[in-house]
């Protein structure tokens, strides 16, 4: 039979091959990353093309074409890394269904700029198209950051995801801006979701800066440095106080374009090296957990004398956290109990720490769901479910998510859209 | 490279391995059910034997002693059949480290039944010996039924486990009466004890019967049946309401264990009918996972036209939800779209039931630990702890679980123990 040193090496080892399955999703989110930058650029530059009426950026709209393309080649070769078919650790069901949804997204690229190359779609219609692919992508990240079970990880996952995230609302403002200088939109409304996407940016960014390590803030002070800020602020002041009906300065829309996409880029500059930190902290960590596996290997299990054995009916046997004052030396042997001791007390602070963090995974979820159901239920835009449900939670002063839950919690109570 | 369809199939077959894990999980649980039975009857019959100064039970105690170790010997055999070589779902890590910690304390039980033995320990001791074993075991349990991914084998399992726990209450309740009878003890603060156990049992047992099953229902009103309880709660009236000093009548210790025992008996066989319900549900939910994975093989992708590649963009894609006014017929070739919104809705409500189930087994986690922590750190005793928590959600108009919640956030705040 097998004994209880043997169950803790499985532990051990379930730990390790969690480890590795996660570096492969750090992997993942990587070059995804790099895809979402991609398709974020040839939205932009789609959105000019289309603007300018099919006369302008026609060099630089297929060039950036061919780079999305290859972006997607490496992500692609890295999902057919994924052992499918081998039985994978917790929610690759969901991973894998994510997947599969962007590869459907991703077969239908092509038929998207065809779409854009003869005049079909307006530049409303494009972008939102692209946003679409791109809400895909994220959701494979979202899903790679929820299955981390190291909390030090997790916490990077969460930065990462929340960078990319608001890094998408800095793309999707970059279009708003461009179709209001274009000023083929209606005014109004277009203002309203500037505003939007502002303000989701800057809660993702928030979010991002609270779980940030910090070997990325030297990066992340950059991008944030008033003399990139400052001629994108004033910007958005032009662009959020226009009157209706009176066209802009067609001289700003380069501006704007050039500034949102510098801004762009100091963020995807913060966002490598996130990535980076990532797949460093996978590999010391599974080297740290291999290296504490190979001493536990090595233990044989002590002789038992009867006190020994007596121990474990003792009370003071999770009080483990507060005993250590002898420094920790694992080439010692020590007794099954300790190790068992300290394995459990171990598992445990994990386990509290990374509920922490994902709690804050959650509260995004919940949010976007929550938003979701009124923009189906009651026929709304994105930034106006967002406006209603802030408005909620300041009447009721309770927190965003709060009212997110009880929403989603009444959800059976809200009307159906009027037909 | 590999089609969406092919990560709907990949997806598929990891919910299905999942399922065949949570299956030998529950067997696990099954098997674990059967072996606290057995040490509670045993510990019952040590406190017997200790009370009468070792001329009780002097047949019956050796006898269910042995059926103790057949128990734990079948469940060691299904501990070695877990494959700890490879690499296994989710919070294996976490249940390897459970088993081990059980497996140390069955090494030690023969070291028990001799303190026992020889009269060296006090009942109360022995009965904290035993407690603490069976909580090691519960702790298995705990693991197995967070860990299983499909809402409705999670409502069993969440059902069962607080089954579990609750007829291990009434176990300590029946000790702690022997122990009132023998009038060995400090009658006051064992009848706190006492109280403490039928409260905390009471607990349980509501939070089982929320999540029950209608087919354990008729087993479960009979455990509930005021045949079997009036005696109980005349017996329990006599032994909280009996004033220190004065000795209780003999004769009621025989009574009052024959009745404490009927109740568990009782909920042993409530226990048995949910585990057996929890193992068919495992089968048939596999069996039509690989139904379902069947005609997914099956299925080609679709010749894709123009149109349904764009239909990826459309708005509605998520509104799958709301569609679905024709009959479902698996055997109809569908477009690979439509299958990825079946599934990711299905996953979606998937994921929305289960956090409904898991966070009533994560209050059950919170209010222990809070609990722990006031005995750690204010040399509490369990059921001092338990009443201060109710006490301070009482003052504070706030949810059990909320104080508990907001104990462990502040625990850095709370004093130490006087040294």
């Amino acid at each position: 039979m097998k004994s209880g040193l043997s169950f803790l090496v499985a532990a051990r080892r379930s730990e390790i091959s969690e480890l590795q399955q996660l570096a492969l999703n750090c992997a993942l989110v990587d070059a995804t990353g790099r895809l979402i930058h991609a398709l974020q650029r040839e939205r932009g530059l789609s959105n000019l093309y289309l603007g300018s009426g099919g006369t302008g950026f026609t060099t630089e709209r297929p060039l950036q074409a061919r780079e999305t393309d290859r972006c997607a080649t490496q992500l692609r070769a890295l999902f057919d890394r994924l052992d499918t078919e081998a039985s994978l650790a917790g929610h690759s069901a969901r991973l894998f269904s994510r997947i599969a949804w962007v590869l459907q997204g991703l077969d239908a690229l092509p038929r998207l700029r065809e779409c854009v190359d003869t005049l079909a779609w307006t530049p409303a219609r494009a972008t939102r198209a692209y946003v679409r692919l791109i809400a895909g992508l994220l959701g494979t990240v979202f899903e790679a950051a929820d299955s981390a079970g190291d909390p030090g990880l997790s916490r990077l996952l969460v930065a990462l995801f929340n960078l990319m995230q608001g890094k998408e609302y800095a793309g999707r403002e970059r279009a708003s801006g461009v179709l209001l200088f274009a000023s083929a939109c209606e005014r109004t409304s277009e203002q309203q979701r500037l505003l939007h996407f502002i303000d989701a940016q800057e809660r993702c960014l928030r979010v991002f800066a609270e779980f940030a390590p910090n070997k990325v803030l030297p990066a992340w002070h950059e991008a944030q440095d008033p003399s990139t800020l400052a001629p994108l602020e004033r910007l958005r002041r032009i662009l959020c106080t226009a009157t209706p009906g009176v066209p802009l300065d067609e001289q700003h829309s380069a501006e704007w374009f050039g500034t949102a996409t510098q801004r762009m880029d100091a963020l995807r500059r913060v966002e490598e090296q996130l990535g980076a930190e990532l797949l460093a902290g996978c590999d010391a960590r599974i080297r740290a957990a291999e290296a504490e596996l190979a001493i536990l290997e090595k233990q044989t299990t002590p002789p038992s004398d009867v006190g020994d054995l007596l121990a474990f009916f003792e009370d003071n046997a999770s009080a483990s956290a507060d005993t250590p004052d002898q420094p920790y030396n694992p080439s010692l042997q020590r007794s099954t109990l300790e190790l068992l001791r300290e394995q459990s007390s171990r598992l445990q602070s994990m386990s509290d720490e990374l509920s922490t963090v994902r709690s804050s995974l959650n509260e995004r979820k919940l949010i976007e769901r929550a938003k979701g159901l009124l923009m189906a239920r009651r026929n709304m835009g994105e930034e106006e479910a967002h406006k209603t449900l802030r408005q909620m939670a300041m009447n009721q002063k309770r927190r965003l998510v709060d009212v997110a839950d009880a929403l989603l919690t009444s959800a059976d109570l809200l009307p159906s859209p009027k037909a």
